[in-house]
């Protein structure tokens, strides 16, 4: 059994990180802190945690030493004490945005600040297994994911593998996203009577998490739009992009196969009847699965890639275990195996 | 033309009445005041406005005089406030609960704390027209009403009206509301990631605005039950009682037919077909209708007594609009004349 | 008054149109037929006119004479007994997919079989007035819109007026929608256990209101990716597309107020603060509004142009009731001032 | 490792019953049937299991046999065909409502049919192991709970064991419940548009799960009145009843501890912080715990007593699987681990 701790237990990230650390079979928490809920019982914040177990937040200001850290803050936390927590663990995975981006200038462009700690930058492993598999499984430090990110990544992963997808053209994501996007603390348009029935396009252009697309896809000319609805959990990203000339259905499927193949949370959905036909996130809530979609115009080259998330799991948390269990040598899905509820 | 204004249109009730006012023939109005949104658009808050008003929300220190005066503030304003008020305009509508009670020990006993005015209480009807029409066209000043109570109210109405209740037996209102009730401002319960999907009974007793009830009903022995579900506008009150022996249901159906013949907001709904056969709040949204149904079990004397409305509308502004056209004489449907939506 | 009938009233656009003519200064409802419902009192159906009509759904088999006839039934029945209509009233306004495009070839590429009355296409003008205004007013037989059309004709509609868009790149129409976009009679994934709760992108490609944007809009290299969420009323539509070489926001400015100022229903949606800084359909439902908004990327000429509107309204039956107004000489916006609901 | 089939795949409750077998460390799934799905993958339905089981569903009249059979048709199938069923397999569990009352006269009460194999009655045990542990660990035959019945009986275990209840006034239960509870068929009120945003009450008097309250309670004076919400899963169960004289808060604090601590899935939820204070059935979906909670006015000896549960699983499949576990033998919460979303 190793031991973890979580630094910043109160949010939604952390508090579905305890879910799974509390059910993985290797290790043992240690602690979770919050300052806000300093001394409550974990379970009066989260409460399916009730009966599970007795854990208080405890205090960030008094780290025990563990084997593996989990950083939990919000962004911009980290970079600042990553040398104290650097001595207290030999393993950490920072879940927040401060270690994502491997270029101190990339950051400040997409981030508006200097960062904190840019000789860490270089020391992170960027925490999507189905990128970097190999090197996870080596590293000491791994940054987490942004959720919308890791939807827009996973629904182009297996073109740009592929070497399909036209890089002239422009890649517009549209991306659809429940309410747990903004966090425990919500604000003026999380109140249930405005946030409610939306379809609200908070961000056309900007989003935070378009750095880590481009960074980790190689692409530029991509841009990101957010829409939220009425969800809770979940996100769905559609990529409209353009592929290479000659390119038929056919070899998408062979593509998308073979991402499934080599990646035990990637799913191809593309049915001809019933209900599900096509990704949707409302049924992957609690799951670590990816399920990948697309659809090809063949007239004009038109793709539309899909990828459904639970943005809490395989967008946040659920990958910070799958690269936990790869980092330890662990089984990768250890920990991950809930299959998730329909209906839902 | 009558000249009106609205003290606190930045809230829900105030929202509401203001695009009430706005399409009312026969009154101009002048000002909407807000602290917090001084100085803004009306339509930037209130989005549905836009288009139909340029009015900017004013500051409520510099009232000007107008022929009807309406109050839309947080619970324990007007009442320090009602003497201004009152040489400002020689009607006067608050839609707060400061003079719902008549009583200044019975208000104590609710609301925790002494009256501020209490010799203002005598001097103002409660605004339920479907129980006070005559009081309310003579009156000058009228008190709102509380949704939840004029759901329980209007439900247990012909009842009370056609004598038909047994009083020594309890009466359990259940009632189910959504989450407009908790005002525009929210709280850490309102993020909608918190209160998407929830069925949460956040007040098994002692809601104040069972006073109410108590007072308008006569009754000692009620309890009101608040359940939260996923909805934003909408109440349904649903009373268990008892009826006086050899009630049976042809009894019941001739006094709730009474009650809708004789009040133009009240309708019957208890159909034998069709999905709509019981009083539902949803398809209530913006109208000023009261839903009443009803089941009898007459081998016990059991009573369902149900009554579903907007609790924004004839359980806040469309009640205070309702009672405005009494006052002044007008129709008294004037400027409510909103069907309402199918689906929604 | 003019004498008005609805062909086909147990459905959403039937009911809706319904509501509509029933509150209109200038009508007089004399039929509403169903088949399937014959004999039902409509408000058994659409339960919000309640108390409003004692109308009883009739005979589609016995119509009688009157000024104008709407037609409100599934896709394929107008055009098959047009001419009998035609012998029933002077005007005729047919909600239907019937008489949307004005070539019969194109009508069988997208509707996949031959029409039954191509001779009458040309006799119907395309009812949306933001784009055939004068033609409407001079007009005997109108069509209705798809409301996935409208959603999309009226976001592009200001850059296509002002030359703005750079036809040579694709556009992209991301178009997310409610479930009354189904139908009164719904399907297996209409069943709320499986719809509650979705991102489904339920057509990718080819859906067939993309015929009446490239008819409408002259754009040939257009695709609608249809999305539903959960919803009851409401879409909006995402255009994604590009504009000519140096448009800058400040044109955009200029485009789309040019089109709020002309044009009664139509408004911008651009803020800077509030919660409600974009096109949003919720606060839209039972209204006749469609709200416009933009976003440029103006590195890249990148468009991201919205339009929300209530599918029921804008979409279908308000349009209708608009072009009414317009063909007959009366107030474009005749009985179709709500303003909407916030919150909701 | 025992061998399992499941009679009856393709609906709610065997979904979710499959989604439990192919998770539990002691069984091995053999055969799920359904008629109008045959020769579909099982995934093809609850899309859940996609990666999870290449499982095809099979014809229900040939069926192997198997240690344990599970049947989980809609009611009246079971009753039909037991005699046969019991040839296939040593122990069965019938999720359906076949055989879980005791009496065939109660049964023809309620059901308004004779039942077709009152011999069987007396050979299930209910199977509801906070009432019947002992039993069910000796049994052959288990019958599975009405859902509505066990969030009913749950509520009101505590009092009832510890005699707190004063039985000579009447118990009313209102109880509000998602959509799954209507089945994946669905029907014309379930249509999305129709059903969400409801609050309906459909059944006042007369549910057929109240037969299971009162035979398990032991108590006639009660009524179950059943109301549809906004929601996918969960029951919430509000029972209004009175305590015997001079019961207090500590007394029934006493109570549900007991029940608490003897039974592993039972949780009493009251907090005075924070914003899970009550039992919520939504942070139970896909779980096996029933969330107790009450409120005692000590002046009127009206208690309020609450049960949370997810109808597909501890009112259904979960209690189900939990009663395999006890006949056979091993951990009673084996497979049934899952703690549980928050947010949700």
């Amino acid at each position: 059994m190793k031991t973890v701790s979580i630094v910043g237990g109160s949010g939604y990230g952390g508090g579905e990180l305890l879910r799974l650390l509390l059910a993985h079979p290797c290790v043992d928490v240690k602690q979770v802190t919050s300052r806000s809920h300093l001394g409550e019982y974990v379970y009066q914040v989260h409460p399916n945690l009730r009966k599970r177990t007795q854990l208080k937040f405890s205090d960030p200001a008094i780290l025990e030493s563990v084997d593996i850290l989990f950083l939990a803050q919000p962004h911009g936390q980290a970079q600042h004490h990553i040398e104290e927590y650097a001595k207290l663990a030999p393993k950490i995975i920072d879940l927040s945005a401060d270690f994502r981006l491997r270029d101190a200038a990339f950051y400040e462009k997409w981030y508006g600040e200097k960062h904190a700690s840019p000789d860490w930058l270089s020391k992170f492993v960027y925490g999507l297994p189905e990128l970097h598999r190999l090197e996870i499984g080596t590293a000491d430090y791994i940054s987490g994911v942004g959720c919308n990110a890791t939807a827009s990544n996973l629904a182009l992963l297996p073109l740009i593998k592929a070497d399909l997808l036209d890089v002239s053209a422009p890649v517009y994501v549209e991306i659809k996203v429940g309410s747990s996007e903004s966090g425990a603390e919500g604000n003026a348009g999380s109140h249930h009577a405005e946030r409610a029935n939306v379809i609200r396009t908070f961000s056309a252009f900007g989003h935070r998490h378009t750095a880590e697309v481009m960074q980790e896809m190689g692409l530029n000319n991509i841009s990101l739009t957010m829409t939220a609805v009425d969800l809770v959990r979940g996100v769905l990203a559609t990529a409209h992009a353009r592929v290479k000339q000659d390119v038929a259905t056919k070899d998408l499927w062979k593509a998308y196969r073979a991402a499934a193949n080599e990646n035990p949370f990637l799913r191809v959905v593309r049915e001809q009847r019933g209900i599900y036909r096509v990704p949707e996130p409302k049924i992957l809530a609690g799951t670590n699965y990816a399920d990948l979609g697309f659809e090809l115009d063949e007239s004009t080259g038109h793709i539309v890639a899909m990828c459904a998330i639970d943005n809490l799991m395989k967008g946040a948390s659920g990958s910070a275990v799958q690269c936990m269990n790869l980092m330890m040598g662990w089984e990768e899905t250890m920990g991950l195996e809930f299959m998730g509820l329909h209906p839902i």
